[in-house]
């Protein structure tokens, strides 16, 4: 019997608009569709395609068993981790041995920072598999802050705040343009980082960028010290301007 | 008098389904669409949109006097690209001015190295402007390359092949993952700074990525020495997978 595809849907940075007419054709022709959540709440990626979900759908949200209660040296979040993307590729092989197609819902860019390569790596073994590329958060958050973030020969530098303060502040002065994507728990020791480093007047504060809640400012002026997983910092080069 | 919107819209890295929902409707609300070209030629930019271009469009070619026939340091290059961009302002200006919006076509995410930033600078004081982000060229890559790009905690550096040989091996040194851009001319130095920094064999070399013409292979096995501009190399990370 023919097995069914596995498709890994970028969606772009939230709002709705953002996905890529190859993303909307495809979920509009697989019944089933994937999504990772948060115990008791939807996720972001499937508010993403809400408008899109047909009574022909099914969907299988992946409910992840923790998030950011370890941190991501803990045993007990690999374990807990691991087990969690071994059950639900297992979910999905079902499906795709039985030839089903099942598409999985990024947020972003699928291949950037994505849970789901975490199954692709599992299930490409086994099933074709495709990707469609997604405008990433990143592209999301800059152009809704009105910021060009790289001009010329400009370096970028994409760091996620889970690196150490010492190694933050060494890359930032070491680079025309960063991202820093990550935030969360690592929101103010990303702020410390780039005071040492001399760019906080520089840098742009941006939560749930493109999506309704959205929030951007200087990051001089984000002095509650709090920072949703969907948030990050943005300091523009300034390369050559002809 | 009202003045027009400029719009700046990104269209992704090539294949036209990659384009996005927004991308699509603003361009079928403006009448008015300009891109960048080179004498002779269409433009990349144009040819994503193609099939959704009608007779009520007015096409605003703005053709390049030069691209890469002086290095960018040279006066030359500076003075006849300057020139370029102020005389492409005065034209978008004129239109804007009588009331008319503009879509200014961009290839990939108007933000991230786009020709056409520098128009944008120019206009945005004067003007509305919306931008609409893209899917980046390096994302259309890496994901036509099958390889996902960032795992974890890794860095992403980018780099534009312009850089010195040396700068290019001291960032590829000290980077997880990264993406070299503007190849063109500079493509043999990036092969050389890659083989210094021992990444020859992690490098994917991949031209015109999710267009028809489109090339992907291990960097180890392009060996004529000659990459096109719609080129980049990748070299992806290899962090956390749990």
């Amino acid at each position: 019997m023919k097995t069914g595809t596995l498709y890994g849907v970028g969606l772009g940075p939230g709002d709705p608009e953002l996905m890529t007419l190859k993303a909307l054709r495809v979920l509009q022709k697989t019944q089933n569709i994937a999504y990772f959540s948060k115990g008791g709440k939807t996720g972001h990626a499937r508010a993403i395609m809400a408008e899109h979900i047909t009574a022909n759908h099914n969907e299988m949200p992946l409910v992840y068993p923790v998030t950011t209660e370890y941190p991501v040296s803990d045993p007990r979040y690999t374990t807990l981790i691991g087990d969690f993307y071994e059950s639900a590729s297992v979910e999905i092989a079902q499906k795709l041995s039985a030839g089903e197609d099942v598409a999985i819902l990024c947020v972003g860019d699928p291949f950037f920072y994505g849970s789901f390569m975490h199954l692709y790596r599992r299930l490409t073994p086994s099933f074709p598999c495709q990707v469609v590329a997604g405008v990433t958060a990143m592209s999301g958050c800059w152009t809704a802050a009105h910021t060009p973030i790289t001009w010329g020969d400009d370096i970028l530098t994409v760091l996620p705040a889970t690196l150490p303060e010492d190694e933050l502040v060494r890359r930032l002065k070491n680079t025309n343009a960063a991202v820093i994507m990550k935030l969360g728990k690592g929101f103010s020791k990303a702020c410390l980082a780039i005071e040492v480093a001399g760019l906080t007047h520089r840098a742009t504060y941006i939560e749930y960028g493109t999506m309704a809640n959205e929030k951007i400012m200087p990051l001089a002026q984000k002095t509650d010290g709090k920072a949703p997983y969907f948030s990050l910092i943005i300091i523009a080069g300034n390369g050559r301007k002809i």
